[in-house]
């Protein structure tokens, strides 16, 4: 087991990364402070709910079984863990267990941050995507019909658990959606990763469990020291949204679910990528080293054909990071650097959306 | 106008108390950031939300008009907040202005609270209740069917304006159970003040301006205080819900908004000063006492009849200040002096629960 450890000042919390944690007796119940209740989805309930109840031995706890899928990441099925907690009169005490990806996570991080005020919780995560990105940092939250996200608060698990043996049961695309957050954090920060992703993609795609372990924990690290510097995402957090202004206006657009997070993610990035090179940013044979590793992982390099420029703006305009009117974006100036700006030259942005979709 | 400060370490604002403030001119809008949402209720709309918007002056604003009462105070009329802010792509540098009572209050709050996980609020309380309680600490949320405030966030607000004039138009059901959180300041920490509003019931009931505006400054320089000391309520801060945890069963048994808030606090209280006889912590003469101040506001003095024992039971084992399954009871030592505990003989309160309940 490897640990990385995120230091908020008021608040510090390990993120335990190894296999075999799930049955690891002792490692989840030593975060309990009372009652547990787990949180997980009809997916993940069959493979891994009964583990984890039984890892936590003699705590008292309970569960909660969502349906599956970011369409239901909302206040309405919000709703049924504070049924669920209500009708068991659980109290401040209580502790929340978000096993399973990021809607999961997300939502059972919103609902402690919320219920009764703010009770701890743990994120069991169970997708890459997770594990590397969502589960880690305290961003917690649901989606509003016109918007990604837009519903939430910043509310810090008391531990992260990722488990490699649970990536066994993920099936290819939602691996793969996981990819465009490692890769992300080449680009934006870490020109070495970027270059070991190169070298090691192939062994990933093949879920090689060193590999993916040490793709994991390099995420880890990296979202550990970024969000240190800036929890409430003031200013340099933002970089982790390469590619997710553009991505969210897809996810949305498309109805929630139908594009996987990851997904709208990849296209994303190769928006960003065309933004920065129309910028002078970054030169063609950058842009193209970066679209390659997108393409590599097997992700999208282009929105769907249906969106338009005006769809994009329209959603975009509605994106955390606007900020007095303009749409702040997440730009390359190489890889592994980046930085985040509303002043750029807006007509860039406006070829990019013209370009991508026709 | 008379302000009184409430400094969080983290956090410092002004409590501002006086005659004409909505329509001073600049008195709002110097805090706002950006653009601002007036959020108040159907009954409040026609009476005070022109005079408000014109005070913002040139700060651009707009509203949203939620259904008055209690009953409303729920996740689905919250939504109405947050799709108002996203259709007018409001963005994070945005401010929220609760323009009405305790419900608008606690609603905006929390809607602010998770608006893109956090943007600023102004509290602009226009009843009784909400001037000398809710308005102020920071405590936000709504309610769950199965328990009041279970959902929610600690926020802080950058201001709050108390408008005496906002009084006037106040009906006397809503004035008097106002005076129920009045009178529990005196109760929990302040023997003098209660000796004044014995002194001073009639000119309150008669709505007389200085003594509301005397009663007012006193219950937020006591909150004021209380909150500073423990802003999460990990101990002091608790003695602010005597007669609440009663007083929240019956407001969920009953149905939100079929009991005003502050009726059932005034029964909550004759109960909580039962308990207390019981526990041999104040004699016959401070209860009767106690019972005489809350008849003068005209506040019931006993829960509904239709209240059995084990209703009680069931909404109070899901309040907040349930700790480790112990209901936790504020309980007095006399008038201006309580304290909070768990470790009080039950029987007491089971008594206290069948002399009410017949």
């Amino acid at each position: 087991m490897q640990t990385v450890s995120i230091d908020l000042g008021h608040r510090r919390y390990p993120i335990q990364i190894g296999s075999g944690l799930i049955d690891q007796r002792g490692l989840l119940s030593q975060h309990v402070r009372d009652r547990a209740m787990v949180v997980t989805n009809s997916t993940i309930a069959p493979l891994y709910l009964d583990q984890t109840l039984a890892a936590l031995g003699n705590t008292p706890c309970s569960s909660v079984i969502l349906p599956d899928g970011e369409s239901f990441k909302n206040l309405d099925e919000l709703t049924r863990i504070f049924t669920a907690l209500l009708s068991e009169n659980f109290d401040r005490s209580c502790t929340l267990i978000a096993l399973g990806g990021g809607v999961v996570g997300d939502m059972t991080g919103y609902a402690a941050a919320s219920y009764q005020r703010g009770v701890d919780f743990i994120q069991l995560p169970t997708t890459l995507l997770a594990q590397v990105d969502s589960s880690v940092g305290g961003k917690t939250g649901v989606n509003h019909a016109l918007g990604k996200n837009m519903i939430g608060a910043f509310h810090q698990p008391v531990a992260v658990i990722a488990d490699m043996d649970t990536l066994a049961t993920l099936d290819n695309r939602e691996l793969r959606a996981g990819l465009a957050e490692v890769i992300k954090y080449g680009f934006i920060i870490d020109a070495d990763f970027f270059s070991w992703l190169e070298d090691n993609m192939d062994a990933l795609l093949a879920r090689d469990v060193v590999a993916t372990a040490t793709a994991v924990r390099r995420s880890c690290e990296i979202k550990a020291r970024v969000v240190e510097a800036d929890e409430r995402e003031h200013g340099r957090r933002a970089l982790l949204n390469l590619g997710h202004t553009f991505g969210h206006a897809i996810e949305a657009a498309m109805g929630y679910g139908n594009w996987l997070h990851g997904e709208a993610v990849g296209a994303g990035i190769a928006m960003a990528l065309d933004t920065s090179a129309r910028l002078g940013l970054i030169d063609e044979r950058t842009q193209e080293r970066g679209l390659r590793l997108i393409e590599r992982c097997g992700l999208p390099t282009a929105p769907p054909a249906t969106m338009t420029a005006d769809t994009f703006l329209q959603y975009m305009a509605r994106d955390k990071k606007v900020s007095g009117g303009n749409i702040r974006l997440i730009l390359l100036d190489g890889i592994g650097q980046s930085h985040v700006s509303a002043n750029y030259n807006h007509d860039a942005l406006h070829a990019t959306l013209a370009h991508f979709t026709a």
